[in-house]
């Protein structure tokens, strides 16, 4: 690989991941918006915040269907942050934790 | 809303979640495709493997396209810990801290 030839695949890899990251940061705001949208039926319907089943869930759905290279772990982890971003969002942990 | 409309309402959203969250797997092993491929031009053309200042344009464009409804906090969060998760991968955090 020429220097040439290695800049040029560094340059293109980069904006193939900003594009990524583009259309990442879109899921997650629709993925956010369904969260919002599951916290207001659950408060209108006067349902706990948090069930531990479905995030066991969430964990099943994104591991069985991991093709890698991304490890199980590091998967596992971007999704716990992922997860907890949107908990804080509705003030979910501080409902669920029974603290005033 | 009824109960009953209140739990397709909420099952609904969770079918949703589902289908985003193996989107999002996809792009980020696309992701980490990349990465890995800019880490090999980068041996190959013996460049360091972090710079600060790739980091910063990750972020920029990331927060810049940002929509909403997440903060950019917590979008921020969420990618420093895909960041890490890639250089954690790449074993460049050991290389760029200069310890055995």
């Amino acid at each position: 690989m020429t220097p040439e030839e290695g800049w040029r695949l560094i340059e293109e890899s980069r904006a193939r991941i900003d594009a990524l990251d583009r259309k990442l940061v879109e899921l997650l705001n629709e993925r956010t918006r369904m969260v919002e949208r599951i916290g207001r039926a659950k408060a209108e319907l006067d349902l706990p915040v948090k069930e531990s089943n479905r995030e066991d869930d969430v964990f099943r759905n994104v591991l069985g269907h991991n093709a890698g290279p991304i490890p199980p772990d590091a998967l596992r982890r971007v999704f716990e942050r992922i997860i907890e971003e949107m908990r804080e969002l509705q003030g979910m942990r501080r409902q669920s934790s029974g603290t005033p």
